[in-house]
């Protein structure tokens, strides 16, 4: 079998569960876990910030910066396919009181100027906009790495106008060794991140919200609220900080096979090898005969897993876990099934 | 002094104080205020609808509505311009739960094709769409009216998704008079409609939400639990109804005024009198060295107000309440202003 | 017929009528209409606050007050048989995520040191309480009133601990007149206050909140969110003046009438007429072998209308428009029906 | 050290290391976990229900019961000192719109027939009570058992009336162990369970919701939703599944320790060792002179753990990780302080 839905089903390696094993943990709601404390530390310094704070989901420490950053009845502007509007169940709403407006569905192709004439400033009728988040690298743009130049003039704008900035970076790794930015370049254009190790890093559980010491104290009472309180989460703690330390630099193995796959793919027309730059291949189902769950459900039946993202959004991701004989099994039943 | 700072100022008439002052009255939060209940159904049939619930506001009609047709943690596609989005002080995410994405703010300009490719059907893990809505008259979108066939080209797209579409008809009376489409015709494109009484109309307070038995069953409770019930609210009613049997024809009166007011500032490229469709002028002040705020001031110590509506983009409304005078004296100071 | 459903189904009287028809009105979104503005000042004074805010409805009134002294994720306590707690369709904890700490249901007889002692602080893992909500007179507690000092001594606990005192005043002016407490001594226990004027009062529609001066200003915006913004309000204003003017100490006749129908039900083991202090006569099913919704579907069937507030509680209210064939049939027909 | 303040500090023996080193997992978003499935499955069996979804908190899977009992607007009936009320820092009111209606702080000591007379049915204009939450042991109830009599008197009335009946059963195993009642013959009494490995069972993190198929499926979206998608959660799980195998039984030491540490501080008048049945001991310091972060805070200056819960109320807790050195040192300090 061959598992491309995503690269959270990355098992833990033995290296990472004997990590895991010998972990030292203690009751982190009372902040009293060695591993996690050290992992905190250890990111926020990864990114040049005062404190990071671990939850057990990517969505989580998402809504949680979200919280932080946009008051509830404020404006989050963001991407129309953005993870945090299309993937997380409307709790930005929901929970957060939190209104967004879209621009257009343009993945990783972020037009700074445009995003900065959306913002609303305060002191009018309107719903002033206290937020931006753009997505790094962006899961429905295929992967996609926001070029650094494109973040760096939005840092301008967003700062001009006191608007803050989040990055949803859960896979903010891969563009790192794409583009060879360090995460310290992109830490200091944000004043929230969300990183997740549960990607394309492998480790079972967790992500980390990113920021000032004060945003984290609010973080804490906030991931409290959403029930994220894990008691010896040391356990995962220790396998994130072996995907760090072990993980990292790998994923360029897995943006390779990206791009083979999408070169054995790209003479259906379903996909563009160029534009696939790091470990997720994007099929653009919109002129094909197969439709995304078709696809996906015929793929299955022959012992491929894929991920139906949206009615003609098909999606391979590559990973730690897949080996030669998967890589041949997916390109070769794809190939079949879109001739 | 000329207040064309919204329709909303108007005063009443003394025809309408007349029909205020002997309207028969009953509480309403029992169903007992005759003027009320008559009121409602005379708009419902306007509409071609079952049933329709009077509110204090546009925005509470507009809030009511949404929380109908969308459930907490879904999703509505609306126009990033839209009054729901921009002038409502974020009630949809906060109260209602709502989600909202967006296409440009394109006003009145919609792009029917372009919007129903945006929906996102239920069976993904994407946040399934539950309603679009549209506005008639587009307030940001300078009073534009969206065509006949653009809305029924809406209504196909949606109604074969099983989308529900909700018109924010606040000056839908001023489509109706610009457009000759008969309100029956608007009524049956969309599953609710908010109507309001107190802006072109010129009734003092009230707005209407409109659809079948059943989602107006349920707007009863909605209103309720958000402050919106009223006691003897037939003195209002009376008002509306007043408003409806002599203020909606005598809107065209309101639509040449525009049109003179923007033909008057046309040569200061700030609006373009052919798109000054009904009685909203909106002045785009992008390119001039005056920005919303400073025009609004200067133009108000000379007393003509006007509304700054974002920092570039000022806007004139015509009404009733106006004069010959009034016209004169906003033509004049503007027209100093912006040379 | 005889409508004793409650003090709200009163309509306007001639001379209120006449206010209305003839008052000054402006648009009261924009801050304008001078008729509602020279009520919110007047009643602001009544109680010797800073600033005061008109409100379609009581249910508004409170929640606005609500939102204003308790964070979401913060705690209110009230009686269980509050009206903020019972009547309001959960909206504290839906709009206002205000999380609600119940005493029992001792209506007007409040343990002040009891209540002190439901306080929880800041600074521990509990949820601290930000506020505590009396309603003066009590509705479930049959129109009770609570005692001057029992709120003396509320207010010198809640002031210590840094614990909001919000008044649910729907019908303080009922109180103010039972036991001759100035509205300005009540006005002084509290942080916040409702008051109601289309209850007793006999004003169509209309609540204020009243608060200082920092509070009616965020009050304002809230209002706004929830959709209670409303135009020429100024008509409904002068009602409400006028019910101030002239329908305050008329409370006491409608008292004396609540007496006497409570003297006349006493034998049925129903209500004791020694509690019955204002307008409202609660009468206690509890023990009969009518149920509340049965007794007053009968006693609808010949035209006498109370209200059926919960299983075993049914409730007759003296008004205004109550003359006395109306008291005669109650009495005569609940008579017959409670033998 | 000893560390008493709660039974959450316990740290993973090696056998449960051991368990969760060799844990068969897989992306359990997807369903594809099998140790999570298992233990779901097996939890679900122990009580008799149909399924169960396993949750990062305490915290989280009660607010994901509530919220599947409970619609938003609705009301839960809940003692005032419930965990639910206390501890979630207002999770039900603000993401769940959830009104709570509390009893009084009664712990364990529940009147069945009080609480029955506090349920509002539907069809009044009243909030309908939609469940009623109960809390076995009770937490702030000093790890009191709710009698199994008592909650078949509830079971009975709140069926009879349509309302549901939760269980937050995060010690749950400790009343099954300390009264002989199985955890089926619990679970039959429940609409819904929350129950939890990483308090007294020593796992280090997970509770799961326990109910009907339906349920669970909607408790699947909300748990999403709320961010406690975990992926690779086997490994976790794997540590409960050896908490549930090996570490129910012996919960009657922590018991015996309990009531020894009781009756060694019973003579400074601050617990009565009748009442302490399971592991927890509260310290009511109403009428001590030092207060509960006082005493908390010198206990601590001397090695000795414990959690202030209320100004007044301290608690201790016996747990799987304290040895007989700690016991001493726990009981030996205290007494001095006390004294
Ligand atoms: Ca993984
Ligand atoms: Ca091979
Ligand atoms: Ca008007
Ligand atoms: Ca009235
Ligand atoms: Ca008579
Ligand atoms: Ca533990």
């Amino acid at each position: 079998m061959a598992d491309l839905r995503s690269d959270t089903v990355t098992r833990p390696t033995a290296g990472m569960r004997e990590a895991m094993a010998k972990a030292a943990v203690g009751d982190d709601v009372f902040g009293d876990d060695p591993t996690v404390n050290e992992l905190e530390a250890y990111v926020a310094g990864l990114f040049g910030h005062e404190a990071a704070l671990f939850a057990p989901s990517g969505t989580m420490a998402n809504q949680i910066a979200m919280q932080l950053v946009v008051p509830a009845g404020g404006e989050l502007l963001a991407g129309g396919d953005a993870h945090v509007v299309t993937y997380e169940l409307g709790a930005g709403a929901w929970y957060g009181g939190i209104q967004t407006r879209t621009w257009g569905s343009d993945g990783a192709d972020l037009d700074a100027e445009r995003i900065a004439g959306m913002i609303r400033p305060a002191g009018y009728p309107s719903v002033p906009t206290s937020a931006i988040a753009v997505e790094q690298t962006h899961n429905l743009g295929g992967g996609g790495v926001v070029p650094l130049a494109t973040l760096k003039d939005l840092r301008a704008v967003t700062q001009a106008q006191g608007v803050a900035l989040h990055c949803d970076g859960a896979r903010i790794w891969h563009a790192h060794v794409a583009d060879g930015v360090t995460l310290a370049e992109y830490g200091a254009l944000f004043d929230t991140l969300s990183v997740c190790l549960s990607k394309g890093l492998g480790a079972p559980v967790g992500s980390l919200v990113v920021g000032s010491r004060e945003r984290i104290a609010r973080a804490r009472v906030i991931r409290k609220r959403m029930g994220g309180g894990m008691r010896q989460a040391g356990i995962l703690a220790a396998a994130g900080r072996y995907a760090l330390d072990h993980h990292v630099r790998r994923l360029t193995e897995d943006h390779e096979r990206a791009r083979i796959i999408a070169e054995a793919l790209a003479g259906f027309g379903v996909v563009d090898p160029e534009r696939v730059r790091t470990n997720l291949v994007p099929l653009d189902l919109s002129k094909h005969d197969l439709d995304a769950p078709t696809l996906t459900a015929r793929a299955a039946e022959r012992g491929v897993l894929i991920s139906a993202m949206l009615p003609r959004t098909a999606r391979l991701v590559t990973h730690l876990d897949l080996d030669d004989e998967a890589m041949d099994q997916a390109i070769e039943v794809l190939s079949e099934l879109l001739a």
